[in-house]
């Protein structure tokens, strides 16, 4: 039996792939330090459990397509801390920020469109983009200078009449980079001259540190009818297993026909709507200690990456990613290498190889995306065992 | 802003499309009785929301892309009751079982090629396919037959050698109708020899009336390697809102593809797969329990429209709805009149109108689709109700 060509035509998650090889060195009894992938170790606040667990009706029953009103309201209010103004006829609820990403996607383009897209970029884009006949057309950036966007011109040129979008995420994943209000606004003028949307994903919009001024989307007054806002509560509030997210927009049409797409899979599931209402309430407080923990931890991985010889990387301003160029040829088989052959001290470290973060064939083989996501201590070991592994790597 | 031309193509949910007309009646202080939406009022099986709040641990994760190890065991022991045997790599949790029709949708189909689907068929079978670019090719099925199927060779006359796919739901939504032995064998062998795969939407399998005998595609040898199962607690345990479902299937190869897509949106609700895990191990009587009260509910609307003037339907077997051709030219146009304009005792009852059931223009104008999912007493009003706005109708 053949499968479909887009099936076959898709690559396997460059951040999942390896799971299985890191639980084969588990089972070999190797603790393995989880640097591959997003996942915070910082608590859920509480009032997403307790909102749950108050939940008393005796039928979980469908909710509505466009999400639950008083969620809707708890983002409304969200929005507002930034100046950001939406209407309840603007927000629709998706389950996680990869609906909305999807939903953007199929309602900005037809099949044989394309997105132009800043590369390294977030793996799953390419997830969302092929098996609705999308295609990823990137704006190639870089670590040597902290991938940041080429000229306006540069990025014109990329632009044909099949563009139909630009999609980024700001701050960034997987590069950690945060736009100035001067890339955001090249993006805008380029967004107007040329009729596209923007598809601006600020699912970490509260991971910027070093008082870096950062600029939303949805701050900028010029480009109202052409953005979509894409959020999730994955990271915000350390709730990647409830898949919550949201697509916002001004642009009333557009919502009216991604609502569409919404009734066609009925709804979000209700408790985690009931929870993530109450999760948008928790107060400013609780992002700046979570800031204050990653920029700790940017800092000792930052640290630690910049002694190293022959290791490049810029200091990101945002998310809770690095992308690092290692002295080595090829970052996967580094990373496998340091799965199966490295240990020390029966312990490992495990990092995502970035490759999978480019489309353009050939670009980020020697970089590895580092998710500084485990508390100091552990941190630090892990950078240790990196250290380590470079040598040994090198001298085997 | 233009909108991509797919998303303009979709129509709106002929169930949900009507709801603010419900609300507006709502509001001018109607009841209305709801048997537009397949949202039973069945009690959700306690365990559910116990597993979930015993749930504590600090942080909500994400959980695997494939599903919760001990949910896909759960389904697994459920199969087997049926006498269908998957094995732990066989089956994906995914997001209610939308998800899954749309994974097997875009596993087996490219953009431009077709999927055969006996009409009226559930709406949202569009919703999944025009997004993608798979095209529904309808098989015209008829109210006054009981909407069996068609001959193989009027079957096979539709197929193309675009068509990759044959995508049905058994028990039948909207239709109530149980596909016999034979018919199900009919369409095993036309897969056969066609090259086929089979997309068999079960999640109804319980909902199984007068002793009727059921045949799953899981159960069929020589199609296995062909079949896809799609399941879903939706209706099986009255969890609509939880929006837990499944897609199973003895072709490795295919599984392993559509895991692909599933890595792409990450993974489903953690909670929920944590509840679902207890529902799957409910005891067979909860089932016993549950059919004879749909039985009990089916026998009444079915017995009321049976003597109504120039109403028609078949006795349907299955699943909890009724298609019942009215004595009306546009049903859609006396559904909205039943909420607008009727009205006994401050009350009302609503349908869902059946045109957007059939993808054949003009067919299903004057049938609406009847959900038995309210309690004995609140049907039988409904009914009353239905009929005196039949009489009302025709004389206004």
């Amino acid at each position: 039996m053949k499968l479909s060509k887009r099936l076959n035509s898709m690559q396997e998650s460059p951040i999942r792939k390896l799971v299985p090889i890191a639980e084969e060195a588990k089972l070999q009894g190797k603790k393995v330090y989880h640097l591959n992938i997003g996942q915070p170790d910082i608590m859920t606040p509480e009032v997403f459990l307790k909102a749950i667990r108050d939940f008393d009706e005796e039928v979980i029953k469908y909710s509505f397509s466009q999400g639950e009103p008083k969620l809707i309201e708890s983002i409304i209010d969200y929005y507002k801390t930034y100046d950001m103004s939406f209407e309840k006829d603007e927000i629709l609820i998706t389950n996680g920020g990869s609906e909305a990403l999807l939903f953007a996607l199929i309602a900005t383009c037809d099949a044989g469109d394309e997105v132009l897209v800043p590369e390294p970029f977030y793996t799953n884009y390419n997830g969302f983009s092929l098996p609705v006949g999308v295609k990823v057309s990137p704006i190639t950036t870089h670590a040597e200078n902290g991938f940041a966007l080429p000229s306006k011109d540069e990025i014109q040129d990329l632009i044909t009449d099949k563009t139909k979008a630009i999609m980024l995420s700001n701050p960034g994943n997987p590069t950690g980079v945060i736009y100035t209000d001067e890339e955001v606004n090249r993006i805008a003028d380029l967004a107007i001259e040329n009729d596209l949307y923007i598809i601006a994903d600020e699912v970490y919009r509260e991971f910027v540190y070093d008082d870096f001024d950062y600029t939303s989307f949805g701050n900028i007054d010029r480009v109202k009818d052409r953005v979509i806002i894409i959020d999730s509560i994955s990271k915000r509030y350390s709730a990647c297993g409830a898949r919550i997210g949201s697509f916002a927009s001004k642009n009333k049409d557009l919502v009216k026909g991604v609502l569409k797409l919404c009734q066609s899979r009925l709804c979000v599931p209700t408790l985690e709507q009931i929870g993530a209402t109450e999760l948008y309430k928790v107060d400013q407080s609780y992002f700046e200690d979570v800031n204050t923990e990653y920029k700790k931890r940017r800092d000792i991985v930052f640290d630690a990456l910049n002694s190293m010889n022959g290791v490049i990387c810029k200091k990101p301003h945002g998310a809770f990613y690095i992308i690092a160029k290692l002295p080595v040829e090829d970052a996967e088989d580094f990373v496998i290498w340091m799965l199966k052959e490295f240990s020390d001290n029966s312990e490992t470290v495990m990092f995502a190889p970035a490759e999978g973060f480019y489309a353009t064939e050939g670009l980020g083989k020697d970089e590895i995306r580092i998710a500084y996501i485990l508390n100091e201590k552990d941190l630090k070991r892990s950078m240790e065992l990196l250290e380590m592994g470079l040598k040994e790597y090198k001298n085997k």
